[in-house]
């Protein structure tokens, strides 16, 4: 039986501060994103600012979007923080599977216990150790292929308590129920670039709110439905971002 | 008795060449806002270019978000060219109050003599020692409360000659005048991620053109008469900001 | 006689993945408008990713905004990478012409083999060592005065097999043919920042599919159209840029 979230009211009553490690290219949508549920951003530079930044946030997220070896010791100390003072953190592993540095990177980060796991099939595969096949950050794997990836990840001591594997329809798995899938949609969506990065965001926020093993599935959800929205009106690329953002803003109830 | 400015013709007019040293987040919303009121905004990374580029400039912004030990640097540096040169900078003080390093940092730079200070409620208090409450870099102190501080802050022999306090209606200080308000706005403007970075940033530009102690003020009312005329047609955050770029872009005469 | 290219639909078919070392401020636009055309864009940020990344993609993009030292040795590595693999690369050379450090790394960059360049005419007029007048990064040098600097590139053994200078008609000369010209577009294009920047990726993306000397014409032909489009609904700078998005996704047959 549906359940149905105001997902929209849940995370404006919460106000969920969502400190994003993410890359200069994701930062500016992903930002507005968070601001558009009435989640509230901040993207931190100085490590010596971070551990105090994320002992104070409700939720972190990791994207290893454009990451380097001074980036990935900031990842660490994030992480560290966040498991320390009992925050959620989201890993959105993206590019794992599409060159040796950047996959190791998210294996390591895979076991230090993320409240949520956001990746493209190929990503989600990659993190388990299967061959993964990828056209720059894309995936061409399709989404039923990382199934068994994912439910190996989630079968691991420090392993995510929920992966959100995204597609035309996004296969969300926790520890405990059979797969859940979104609905709705719309084609243009993977198309915007950034757009799955935005997504590992909102689960942030999604997991700050709440407490279930669903988080990842509502913010999945609420992505559909901006998507669908935006749709509706949208001329091209352009008006379809413009519509997506004024799609997050005015979401309605979700039925999971 | 109100002054009337025609401030977008007198920007245009002028097309003043803005540094801006921002973060990766805010500099392209930040870009925009400049370039749709007729300034030309450049983002020097390199340090060996800044001097040459902060000479040639006509105003420098400097903002504090994502900052790190390198970027102060290069603060550092910019802040000795645009005084050596005789050049109008206005510092924002992002973060400051939310953290030791972010603070002192801002605190160090508001005794270098900057032109105009525009920070929210939070940051000002925190630039005058004052505690300061913040959600990420959002103020969660009223603009009355930083009065004071802020005419501490414009007491100081190489302080600020104006400090605008950013909220529902801005308030704005120079050295010799009564506090002066912005009027207008739309309850949208502040759930745009980066506007008030933007802000900043056009009160360099507006302090490129006007030589009074009214040109925070000036670009203060600027930004609440872009929101009112988003707000009219807006259906959510993305097509707020679409709207606010044209409003600031078809700009009216502005009564201050 | 002109000749009918349908430059939306070979991109769409091809998907050339196009590798964007750019600055953190032209990102988010470049990659959007990469991704109207069907371009993949992927923007890579460790130095060990590097030379993998080329090797997997279609094209390069080398754009000297915001560049410092340490992007430099990333430009050199990505070069190296694709003159390797025999992948084409754009070079954009922002800035030369603006500071001694930015224009020695662009006439280093320029002597080694790209397919394309792309610049203003201050640029380009800098790129042959002539003296070029600058406001930021935009050029108050003619597009007529910079065709003699670019035959003279021409004419370099390891320089580029074409060159386009921007402007409100783009020139564009290779090798053998009389220059070209690009045909209508809008004066608002220009006030987008990061406009130029988008473009020089987008030339990556044509170098990919079009073997051709006229990659870089459809390339600027492809904005000019886009312009257009956006300029027949835009009420300001905000929703220009939303039209141009979708005019680029929605674009038909070029004429050149």
């Amino acid at each position: 039986m549906a359940r149905v979230f105001d997902f929209r009211a849940d995370v404006a009553a919460a106000r969920p501060l969502v400190v994003c490690l993410t890359s200069p290219v994701a930062a500016p949508f992903t930002a507005q994103c968070l601001s558009a549920l009435g989640a509230v951003p901040v993207m931190p530079g100085h490590i010596d600012d971070l551990p105090g930044a994320v002992a104070r946030c409700d939720a972190l997220l990791i994207n290893l979007g454009t990451s380097d070896a001074a980036r990935a010791d900031l990842f660490q100390v994030a992480v560290d923080s966040a498991n320390h003072a009992a925050k959620p953190w989201v890993l959105d592993p993206v590019g794992a599977g599409g060159g040796a540095w950047r996959t190791q990177l998210a294996r390591d980060l895979v076991g230090c216990g993320p409240a949520i796991v956001k990746g493209n099939p190929a990503e989600v595969r990659a993190l388990a150790g299967q061959a993964a096949q990828l056209k720059g950050v894309d995936s061409l794997d399709e989404v039923a292929s990382a199934l068994e990836a994912a439910q190996h990840l989630l079968a691991g001591e420090q392993g995510p308590r929920e992966i959100v594997i995204t597609g035309p329809q996004d296969a969300c798995l926790d520890r405990k129920t059979s797969v859940a899938w979104s609905q709705g949609g719309h084609p243009w969506a993977p198309r915007v670039v950034t757009m799955g990065c935005a997504l590992g965001a909102v689960c942030a926020a999604s997991a700050a709110v709440y407490a279930s093993e669903q988080a990842g599935l509502l913010a999945a959800q609420a992505f559909k439905e901006a998507a669908s929205f935006a749709g509706l009106s949208a001329k091209g690329l352009g008006s379809f971002m413009t519509g997506f953002l004024d799609g997050l803003d005015g979401l309605g109830a979700l039925r999971i």
